[in-house]
């Protein structure tokens, strides 16, 4: 079909002669009331049924702009049997996407169909007559494009063939070149078209692929006791950048609030000197909108923004909605928090636990228009400063509406911003704050340890009802969360959950230094605090030492980037292994031609081994010969053969593979490979 | 929640204060796109997932009304746990009927789950001056009702009670039936009122229940060769209603065209006195609101009426939107036809195939709000004469807006309007067709043979996603089919195929006499049409033949009237049997006090045996007693023992048993059958 026709479709016009109709049009995320997530350059497969009554031929096309174009541009749909169809177009710009479908009874397609099946002879001369008619029909629309004078032309012999001998009119009526003109030109005053545009949102690539490292800015001082500064964290760039993360997420970089400020190990009341915690947030110095003068100034913080830049990071900063009692907000917004029966304001609490150092913003109050202003463009501020990736706080304690707004707000002038929601609550909840906008979301990773738990519930991630809205983003630990298998395990288990982070899911982070440094002690037995968590005070990080695992986590990312197959998650799919404290899965690019298997022991402390069995079929591989698996993290190369192979995983020496698959094409080389 | 405070729901009021969402309601046909089909007095079980950020509590409500109402009434839902909420109300009034869901943090509902966990004295204070206030609130609420002074008090009580002693502020702040008053009287302000009216239709109770007999009048005369009439109709009627069944259908009654009238066996040029057709409608007499003059005058059609209604029984008349070319419409209306390129009209055809017999209305016509109008004033005609059933003939080849205009015009006057879809073509399309508005569907069942088969088909029927809108109607043969396991499977196979029809499917129907009389043989081999089919020509049945099925039939219709199990679809559930030949399933009432287990011997030509699995615990069966099983059909009981137990079937004597499942509670009678 042509693009300009396309304009003539009538969209929600209501004619009795509509004859078509369209329904179940995936992908849509609750029938197109949120938008569908893709990446820029995806290329999108729209599906639907369309059908009419009868036995008429159909033409249906898949409609699709730019939010920021006029003009729907228009994919014509092919049928896959039983009345499905599909189109895909390139989803090329970055930002907001809408796709509709239309479809309607096509009497030229009909007309050909009928003609072809047609015997008898006084039938056929007056069907090529009907068809001479409907070729002019088609010339008409074509205008003044080169298609008019063809089809008039085809009309006309058509017409004059229709008197004639029986086998020329055949041969000039089903003309197949002729016909692809005329299609070109569909009659579409009777199109019917989906009521529904359905949102999709082309978000960059980090979106989807992305490696986050968390520390501590006041920490990165490399003299123990001194404050750590933006300048410090300048230095530490080189450090991360070659453990090869691509973010680096900063816990709240405003002034810390005095008033009620935590101790050491969240104590309830601070000592002289202790620095309280950076989600405390708000004092004399300022609130949402300030940097704490300890860290440097917003001259600094531009500089670190840049030397980022140079390394290949992006900064991505922490968006708490919430205030210290010295925020100034308190005193200039008092409506903005809810009252206690006694006048004073409402502090956050779950009882019995109370947070005394912290309020929370009423999202009921009456001044709502206002204070939502306020909170977005403090998110707006830091765009001003050139970070484009925020980590949202504990999103699922704000009202949807307001996140819904908010997001769309910015992206509307800066769609290239990325949101990761910290919502580790009810699973609706977190599926809600990932519909309404946020663009990544924490996961459950960070408690699920068994084969069974991590193939159920990736399993549900890559394939479940919320792939088309939930990004993981996958964390083994967090400053508010040192789980259980990292406090017992060892080493081994730090190996293998960051293994596991990093290979189940495109997106990935881990609190460090913390993290690479194997800190393993609680607070005390049975919390997930850490013991002098740095939530609370200064830490002092020997990143040299020699048993940390930077160099893993290295080698670790460099397969990431190396290899297509781990940046999305779509194809992820689980290969049966004989031994149930291992875990064996597959991933790959949709040619196949890069496929990563990885093979963990989930079991920190013993030696496992067992059978692993490929889907050769799926992955393309062969039956009958040997393939090459590499392990990229011990730089080690197997040959395997058909679909059962033996493996075995010291978490002493690394609890994983990370294997390359690679088809052998070369004989001789296989016959190199033996000698 | 009161009822009348339902009223003060804001629906659709835009209000950033507003918390709440509710998603992932059901029951749903394409996001409320088309109605939820129940039959009257069912209980309308609704779901959602209800929730809102943070951890208040909420208050979520169905609100429902028939759409001849203009209140909306009000069901609380309960939590089931993950967010998901429940409630259910009775569709108590045929017709339309509309609900949708509200959902709201619950100020009090929060503050009392909050103050039941306190242990701060001074909190329990301050907290019991915040709860005094939210019951005040409450008070004002209930305005002029009962429980105005009554929560004045508690409010006034809680805030002496604040300065007391602290048990006893807790039981005054904790009190359970005040707080049920309390509830009563929710805060509405911010509630959130799902925007989608959810459409629901509730049937009469033959919608969902029904056996239909499809005969031709012309054939009903007692004397061979003479056409019947309307009266040797009402003659019949006492055999029907022997047989057991509730609707008669009669194949077009209307005035058959002479011009290109089709001959007996469908020959292309009718014999002097050759009948027709009944489906090409029209002739000088008139057309869709005549009566064919050979089967008598109005006032006969209204005696047949009233004599069927005496035995029970509703007329049923076929609605067949197609002319004869001598219908008065072609040339009244010529432009609601198709014009060929010559000028002639356009018959119906399917290249190479033609019937010229045939004009189809042209639904694309200019004119088509006359033509839907006059096409929707058929069906009134005839509902005006008594007429509250009609089966669609082909609806599928007519537009489907008419459809769903039409249906819904002639529901907005008559609610009890039941229409059959006769549509045997594409899923999708019957799909489309029960959507948008008819109450029953013909099925694929007539060519499903096979317990794969049957499994399948009916275990989609019964549990897939159609399951809401879509009501099958099993038929065992129609004028147009005469399937192969009919033609070559003799009597076993007419008497497994009805007791499938009549067992798998709550509506059923058959083509009689030509199916209790055993009429097998084909036009020709490979073909399903019948020889000598009364669609070309009068039969002559002798109702009287001892090989006769009537009464095997009627036994059978016994049994659907008389257990409630088989009177609808929903809790179809197959039987595990160790014989491909054999299938097994069970229908059960909600509350398990009428279980009806099937068994039929799918090969008609020889026995078959198996162990069937009873599902024991679903069926609340013991398993350390025998239970009976009483067999309908043949009556005979047998005892059976846990899981397994021995079918055979001996399709000489009956391929099916009918089963009625019956604990047995006495003792001593269990004593006395063993002896």
């Amino acid at each position: 079909m042509n693009q300009r026709v396309a304009q003539l479709i009538p969209i929600g016009v209501p004619d009795g002669r509509v004859r078509a109709v369209v329904e179940a049009v995936t992908p849509a995320v609750d029938g197109g009331r949120f938008a569908v997530k893709r990446i820029v350059g995806d290329s999108v497969v729209v599906e639907a049924d369309c059908h009419a009554d009868g036995h008429d031929e159909l033409g249906c096309a898949v409609l699709y702009r730019h939010t920021s174009d006029v003009d729907w541009r228009v994919a014509p749909m092919q049928p896959l049997g039983n009345d499905r169809w599909r189109a895909s177009f390139v989803a090329d710009r970055i930002g907001a996407w809408r796709y509709t479908i239309s479809a309607w009874v096509d009497a030229f397609r009909s007309w050909r169909h009928d003609f072809a099946r047609r015997t008898d002879e006084a039938d056929l001369r007056v069907a090529a007559r009907s068809g001479a008619a409907l070729i002019a029909g088609a010339a008409q629309r074509a205008r003044d494009s080169g298609d008019r004078q063809s089809l008039e032309r085809w009309a006309h012999e058509l017409l004059q063939a229709a008197a004639g001998e029986i086998d020329a009119l055949r041969r000039v009526a089903l003309d197949a070149a002729r016909a692809e003109t005329a299609q070109r030109w569909p009659d579409l005053q009777h199109a019917w078209t989906h009521p529904v545009e359905f949102p999709l949102v082309a978000d960059r690539v980090r979106a989807q692929f992305s490696t986050w490292y968390e520390f501590f800015p006041r920490s990165a001082s490399p003299e123990p006791g001194r404050h750590g500064t933006l300048r410090d964290c300048v230095a530490m760039l080189p450090y991360v950048a070659r453990m090869g993360f691509d973010v680096v997420y900063l816990p709240p970089v405003h002034p810390i609030g005095r008033e009620r400020r935590k101790g050491r190990n969240n104590a309830l009341a601070a000592e002289p000197g202790d620095v309280g915690s950076p989600w405390a947030i708000g004092a004399a110095e300022g609130g949402h909108k300030a940097l704490h003068p300890e860290l440097g100034t917003f001259a600094d913080f531009r500089d670190f923004v840049a030397a980022a830049a140079r390394h290949g990071i992006e900064v991505a900063l922490d968006i708490a909605l919430q205030c210290a009692p010295d925020h100034p907000y308190v005193t200039e917004h008092p409506q903005w928090f809810r009252k206690r029966a006694d006048g004073s304001i409402q502090y956050a609490e779950n009882p019995p636990k109370k947070y005394q150092d912290i309020y929370p913003f009423d999202f009921e109050t009456a001044d709502w228009r206002a204070m939502w202003d306020e909170l977005a463009s403090v998110i707006e501020f830091w765009i001003g400063h050139g970070v484009r990736i925020f980590r949202v706080d504990n999103p699922h304690t704000k009202s949807f509406a307001f996140w819904e707004w908010a997001i769309a707000r910015v992206h509307a002038q800066h769609p290239d911003t990325i949101f990761l929601a910290e919502a580790f609550t009810r699973p609706k909840v977190m599926h809600r704050l990932a519909k309404l906008g946020f663009t990544q979301s924490y996961t459950y990773f960070t408690w699920r340890n068994t084969r069974h738990e991590l193939t159920e519930y990736f399993t549900e991630l890559a394939h479940g009802p919320g792939h088309d809205y939930f990004r993981p983003n996958a964390w083994p630990n967090t400053p508010d969360i040192l789980p259980e298998v990292l406090q017992v395990g060892g080493r081994g288990a730090f190996m293998a959950r960051v293994v596991l982070a990093a290979t189940l899911s495109a997106n990935y982070g881990l609190y460090g230094p913390a993290y690479e440094l194997l800190e393993h002690l609680p607070r005390e037995p049975g919390s997930e605090e850490y013991l002098h968590s740095e939530k609370y005070q200064l830490r002092h990080w020997d990143l040299a030492r020699p048993d940390s695992l930077a160099g893993f986590i290295a080698v670790l990312n460099i397969a990431r980037r190396e290899n297509a197959a781990l940046q999305s998650n779509a194809s992820l799919r689980f290969l049966p292994i004989d031994n149930e404290r291992m875990i064996a899965y597959a991933k790959s690019t949709p040619a196949l031609d890069n496929i990563v298997v990885t093979v963990v022991n989930l079991n920190p402390h013993h030696g496992e081994s067992g059978w692993v069995e490929m889907d050769l079929q799926a992955l393309g591989l062969p039956a009958d010969e040997p393939y090459e698996m590499h392990d990229v993290l011990g730089d080690q190369r197997y040959l395997w053969n058909g679909a059962r192979n033996w493996v075995s995983l010291d978490p002493r020496r690394s609890p994983a593979h990370v294997m390359v698959v690679r088809r052998r094409l070369r004989r001789e080389h296989d016959f190199d490979y033996f000698h």
